[in-house]
């Protein structure tokens, strides 16, 4: 780091310093954006705890950036990463993707035989969503201030039903908690890809666009209370921001036996001691339904590609404080907890 | 530079990598975009030549990414820069912007002291402008594969008077080419911040929110026909970017005797051999305007804070081919060079 860069004086404690873990998807990086960030540059977004902001005329706007290594991995590559990225924190508020901007910053001496891949990768990725880039920008900085390629998106999209709220606020007790498929694919990749632990097996990410099967869902009126990816910090840390942002005292009570897990993964994260509740995915996602409708939504979601594992995983309830439970085989019910950092940096 | 990142074969010549050239804003990043990037994920942009691209319902999207070294400078640092960096863009269009995305990528070690100061330049940059973050997101990378902070805004806007188009295509014979205030400020001001030449002056960039001065000009029914802010490569690189995207074999005439420029900036260039018409700048524009409307724009733009040393500087006459020319002050005509890499790299 460039020491000119600083105008503070130098911190003398680590925690006075970005770490890692607040990149995680855990409890630093919430504590990052909700005690530093947030309350700086946007109050309302603590508030409204989405992935995506609505704007004006039934439009969503919404980003992310890319810094996922190994750049190419079983299953996909940083280029579709970046599409999907952005259209799927799109789809969880209901709306489809229409516009993207693509921000590449490159390392001096990046193989641009690298780079072609990566935007052939992009533009199969856009077009297989229907979204198209439509504005850009190129930085390039000295060797050793990057690491190939950090992209970044940003997505403007529709909402599909313009009356349809989709949010943590609108989670009702009752609701069931379905996932739209296996879980801790893409993490299990990345580990894979990595070469870091040794391991050789043969498992893909599950990077896919959710927008298609978000697209059935509300087309066919189904009774949709909440939708939220399961990226970095995994389905375990997507259930606790939805948990407790939704401010009515209600618990998520997660059925153990209910979690659809291959058995690459499985075994993956077992030799790892890895727990898969908080492993990162990029084409998964949890829906909170009313009871009425779970059938039809576990339906649709089994119907489309990677969603044969789809199951409904638990149930909210109400309680007189927010937790999220794990029921155990034996039916016993213990606090899922909280990740505090993440189990692998730089995975998205 | 991870090399498990790399899928092709490691390229033999410096050309098949990408160089700090690439991100110079001149000949190289030009090249970059219309022969790599734009054919294979936007051919659409290739023909636009803007940094804002026009979406449905009289929108603007624009974005830009942000690895200005150093990241504090005198007039600014790199959280004002990455606001009205993107509002900037949006101006130019003839666009108010709304909405921002902010995409921070973090390297590990960061004191949070300085990215407090950061975000509370980013609100007040928001406040003045009059736009709002709505959406955003966090990573973190490792020592080492960043430098400090990277930050990359996308913004949405409204078209201030949605029958305007202001587009290099509508540039027309007879046109004047006004340029809104002195120019090099920003690019002096870095070389300064980063005391690599060990000079020592006392210049501040002129990094400001362009779109108080648009919407005076618009609000004022004036014939505008283009807007381009002077960014990497400044106004000369700009001149030839619009030049060579009109279409209709206009040429442009500057007049070296009336460029406006600073004791401070025009002393700097001498001695370090840079030319004032390729340094870059971060709050000036130059406008192609009916001449009947030119003394009232002129006007407007010298009434603004920063704009007193507005001046037309040019004028735009039909040839057998475009081309920028320079004018001295014996009347002699000769052609603007075009740049080929940049003067200085990360100066946004």
């Amino acid at each position: 780091m460039n020491q000119d860069n600083f105008n503070c004086p130098i911190p003398h404690h680590d925690d006075e310093r970005i770490s890692i873990a607040h990149g995680g998807g855990g409890l630093m990086m919430h504590r990052l954006l909700e005690k530093t960030i947030f309350p700086r540059v946007s109050p309302e977004q603590a508030h409204a705890s989405q992935d995506s902001a609505l704007i004006a005329d039934s439009l969503a706007l919404s980003t992310d950036s890319f810094v996922v290594s190994p750049l190419f991995f079983p299953g996909g590559d940083i280029g579709r990463l970046s599409v999907f990225g952005t259209t799927n924190d799109l789809a969880m508020v209901g709306a489809e993707a229409n516009y993207l901007s693509l921000g590449l910053i490159l390392e001096e001496g990046f193989p641009k035989c690298d780079l072609e891949r990566i935007l052939a990768s992009i533009d199969a990725a856009q077009k297989e969503v229907g979204v198209k880039v439509v504005t850009g920008d190129t930085k390039v900085v000295p060797r050793g201030k990057g690491d190939g390629v950090y992209i970044n998106t940003a997505g403007v999209g529709r909402l599909i039903n313009p009356v349809l709220r989709l949010a943590p606020g609108q989670v009702c007790d009752g609701d069931h908690i379905i996932v739209s498929g296996d879980i801790g694919r893409h993490e299990a990749s990345i580990i894979v890809a990595r070469k870091e632990f040794g391991i050789e097996a043969d498992i893909a990410s599950d990077l896919a666009a959710l927008t298609p099967t978000v697209r059935k869902l509300i087309d066919a009126g189904l009774d949709l209370h909440c939708l939220r990816d399961l990226t970095r910090g995994g389905l375990g840390s997507a259930l606790h921001e939805i948990c407790h942002s939704n401010r009515k005292n209600l618990s998520f009570v997660l059925d153990s036996e209910k979690l659809p897990l291959s058995q690459e993964v499985n075994s993956l994260a077992e030799l790892l001691g890895f727990d898969p509740l908080f492993m990162a995915n990029e084409g998964r996602f949890v829906a909170f339904v009313s009871p009425a409708d779970s059938e039809q939504t576990l339906a649709i979601m089994q119907s489309m590609p990677g969603g044969n594992a789809a199951a409904v995983i638990g149930t909210v309830r109400q309680e007189e404080r927010s937790q999220v439970w794990v029921k155990s085989a034996y039916g016993s019910e213990k606090k899922l907890p909280i990740l505090n950092g993440d189990q692998l940096p730089r995975i998205c």
